[in-house]
């Protein structure tokens, strides 16, 4: 199930790169962060004010990432953010990273709200309207 | 089947963590990374060298993570690296990391042998031994 | 002197911040590369072919920034980069950040131009042309 | 002046290099937290504790770096930290970087006392009593 869906840009700096010469793997997932802040946006849920004003955190506690084809500094890539599960206190984003036509890498992220001492939260209400909905 | 294992030491720097006050989800890899080279040495493999004499990368064809319990700055961590599995062009070397008796997060990655090219390679000897050896 | 100038924009994400909840020092510096590199781009020199058409790098040789604002998650900046000294085998680019009309921070870095194995050479002809002209 | 001083060992990682195959530039800038870390540490400041026992902050105001000479993966280095200023709020830690007997590069960072609303406060009595000392 596709709750919400979302496309970001990103083109490769040489702080993502390593001396393999090729994005160093943990920097996958800051590309991810950033496509999944826009996608929570996209359905209303701005994360700073989320922090801010209504003090709930989304903590990531199951992150994957499988890594088909290298990409270098200056490559420009496109990601595809998806919202594909929600529970009571989780919810799932689904990512796949191109070049061009090209499948570089494919990840998930699963996240939980809680208080900001970590504490274990309802999943948000914008986040579970759009379950009532489909 | 573990094949080969080593403990490495880590504490919280301001550099890891983030405006929720707790460790960002990727840094964990790069402890993941200096995990795994310490476990590489320790079976005769120099990564450094490996890389300039031997011509050969390993990189990292999955990448997985689950997060039990947050680490904030000056925590000190220990990170048990196991290296569990030889195929005949990969290997897969799982992690937990702990702090004092509490498990806060286990993990994977998978690597492959390449040249600096990103060919596919046989995998290491020295590997490969250890297959032979069990 | 301003030899060449440009704008780029930014946005702050989980992965720039630490637990004081404002941007971490160094990663300032990382926007500064991003804003250099389109600087760069802007008067002809696409860095990543430069690297690997011509074997030219061009590291920092000195780093410098002033910190006048902090800026937190999800803040929208604007960076100038300005092109300010050519030397025989330097140059030296002006940084300044913005959130609105606020100057956030200041910074240059000097780089010169050297092969791959980090010996310097002369300055690039399309660099050594802005001066030329004025 | 030196108040007080420090040595902290650093080990190249992946994760600090980029596509030139040395450490990119602002990834120095983590080793000098480090040592900063360690040297408030002997002078008696827990920085961690400081922070949310005392609700003080030190944020970075100024910081520089001098790069001498390029450092790769796995090269094993020696910090040396020295606190040599101290002012009614603010304070300077200097950092010599070397592999073996070279001199890789030098810099300093400048610090406020601030509040967790990053408004400025007095210094901390364990820095202005080393000033009281000399």
């Amino acid at each position: 199930m596709i709750y919400a869906k979302n496309t970001t840009k990103h083109r490769v700096r040489h702080s993502d790169t390593d001396d393999w010469q090729i994005v160093y793997y943990a920097n996958y997932f800051r590309w991810y962060e950033h496509g999944r802040t826009e996608l929570l946006r996209k359905i209303g849920i701005e994360v700073g004010e989320m922090e801010t004003k209504e003090k709930l955190l989304i903590p990531v506690i199951e992150a994957k990432n499988n890594y088909f084809a290298p990409v270098k500094f200056d490559d420009e890539l496109t990601l595809e953010s998806q919202l594909t599960e929600i529970g009571n206190t989780h919810f799932k984003v689904d990512y796949v990273l191109f070049k061009r036509k090209q499948k570089i890498s494919e990840g998930y992220t699963v996240h939980v709200f809680t208080d900001r001492n970590l504490k274990k939260k309802k999943i948000h209400a914008k986040i579970e309207k759009l379950k009532v909905k489909k």
